[in-house]
C-alpha cells in the first residue's frame, strides 16, 4: 500500500478520475484490492454504510482522515455521501531496493532523477521514454514533483504501470549513495560547456534533468561528476523538458546498444 | 495575408483565443493590421457598424463568409453580434521559396515533413525543437494537419513565428521536387531495421516523421531514400512523436556541428 507522506501532495487538486467518492464505491474499490493512497471522511459521520466501510478497510493501512463537509464538496460536486477515497495510481519504492535488484540482474544500472518537474504530462512523457530507454528506475523528490495522477499514467502510455518510481525525501543523501554505490551523476543543463555525447553512458550512470523553470538545484549540481548540455541551433535555445530528456537517454541507448 | 484552402481546417473547431466575435472588434483588429483568416458574417445583416467594417476590409483580401446564426453561435456562446473573424496564427509559405532562401544563405538544407501529426500540442512541442535544432522549414499536408492555433503557438514557446511552416496540397509532388533539388528523404518509422544514427545527416536532408497513430503514408515512404527507426529497449517500444522527432533532429545537430 502506498503511503504518501508529502501533505502538500495530499492536500493538492487531484484530478477527479483519482476520486472515488460514495461510501459503497469506497468499500467496492477497498475491497477489489485497489490501492488506496487515503480517504477522506465527513467529521461526525455515522451510519449502516459506515460501519461497513471501517469493517472493510479493517486490518489495511489506508490512512483515514476526518474532514467537515466543506472539504468534501470541495473536492467532487458529485454526491460523495460523507466519503471520498483517492487511488493510488504508482506504487513507490526505494532507490536502496531498485539498485540491489538492478545489480542483481547483472545491469549496468541506468537511473533517472528529475528535479522539480511538475508538469503532470511532461512527467508523463518523460516516464514513456524512459522506459522505452531501458531505463531502470525513475526518482522524484517528495516535494515539487508532479503529481502522478490518472493524467500522468495516460501521457506516460501506460510506461508508469511498468517503469519504477522511487520518491525520496532527501535527493542529497540519494545522491550521495548512488554515487558510493558506483554510479556516476551527470547532470544536464544549459549552463556548461560540455556536449553531452562527450559523457560515457556505458558506465553505470544517474542521470540528473532538471525542470524548464528552474533547472537543477546547485545542491545536486555540486554532488555531479559531470555536467552536459544539448547544443542549440536556433534563437529559442530552449527545449521543452521531456524532448531534452528523450535526447539524453537515446544518447545512452545508442552507446550502450 | 494567409488564406486557407483547406475547407476541413476553416470549418473545424477552433480554440476561442482563435476567434474575436463582436462587429467593433473586428473591425479594430482589422485596422490594427492583424493577419486575419477569414470573417464569418450573419446572414442578412445590415446596422452602422456592419458598414463601418465593410469599409474596413475594403481593399484588403480577407476571405467573408455568410452564414446561418446557429453558425456563429456554435463558434462562440459569447455576444457576436453577427460577426466573428479568425486570427491568423502564423503565415503560410512555399517550399520553393524557402528552399531558395535556403540555397542562396549557402545552408545545408534540413527539413522536416509532418505527415498526419494531428496533435495540436505534439506539433508546437516538434515546431520547438525543429527551431533548437536549426531546421529551415516544416512542411505540414494541407489536410490531415494539426491546427496551428493559439495553443500550438503557445506549446512551441513561440518557434511557430520563427520558423517558416510550408503547406502543401500534394506531398507526392513536394518529396519528388526536393528530390530533384538535391535532397535525401529519411522516413522514421518502425517498420525497418536501420538505426537513424546510421544515416548521414550532413548532406541535404528532409526528415519525414508520422503520427503515432497512422505512421508515414505508403506514399512517401516510396519515395524515401532511406528508412530508419530509433532502437526501442523497454515493452512500451513506442515514443511520443515529439520526442521522437526531438531525438533524430538532434541526432543531425549532433553530426553537423
Amino acid at each position: 500500500m502506498a503511503y504518501f507522506k508529502d501533505k502538500d501532495f495530499r492536500e493538492s487538486k487531484h484530478d477527479s478520475e483519482n476520486l472515488i467518492f460514495g461510501t459503497r464505491a469506497v468499500i467496492e474499490a477497498v475491497s477489489a484490492g485497489k490501492e488506496i493512497d487515503k480517504i477522506i471522511i465527513q467529521k461526525g459521520l455515522s451510519n449502516q454504510l459506515f460501519s461497513e466501510l471501517r469493517k472493510a478497510i479493517q486490518g489495511k493501512e489506508i490512512p483515514l482522515q476526518f474532514a467537515p463537509p466543506e472539504k468534501l464538496n470541495r473536492l467532487t460536486s458529485k454526491n460523495h455521501q460523507g466519503v471520498v477515497a483517492f487511488i493510488a495510481e504508482v506504487t513507490y519504492y526505494q532507490v536502496e531496493d531498485k539498485l540491489s535488484e538492478v545489480f542483481e540482474q547483472g545491469k549496468t544500472p541506468l537511473v533517472l532523477l528529475l528535479d522539480r518537474v511538475t508538469d503532470v504530462r511532461n512527467f508523463g512523457a518523460i516516464a514513456r521514454s524512459a522506459e522505452c530507454a531501458g531505463v531502470d528506475f525513475i526518482i522524484i523528490p517528495s516535494r515539487g514533483a508532479a503529481q502522478i495522477n490518472a493524467d500522468a499514467v495516460k501521457t506516460s502510455a501506460g510506461a508508469l504501470n511498468r517503469i519504477p518510481v522511487c520518491r525520496e525525501e532527501n535527493l542529497k543523501n540519494t545522491l550521495t549513495y548512488l554515487k558510493e554505490s558506483g554510479l556516476q551523476i551527470i547532470a544536464c543543463h544549459e549552463k556548461t560547456d560540455q556536449y553531452y555525447f562527450k559523457a560515457d553512458f556505458t558506465k553505470p550512470t544517474v542521470i540528473i534533468m532538471g525542470s524548464e523553470e528552474n533547472g537543477i538545484s546547485n545542491e545536486y549540481i555540486k554532488r555531479s561528476d559531470m555536467q552536459v548540455k544539448i547544443p542549440m541551433i536556433g534563437h529559442i535555445a530552449s527545449l521543452n523538458v521531456s524532448v531534452a530528456t528523450g535526447i539524453i537517454l537515446f544518447e545512452a541507448v545508442k552507446q550502450r546498444l
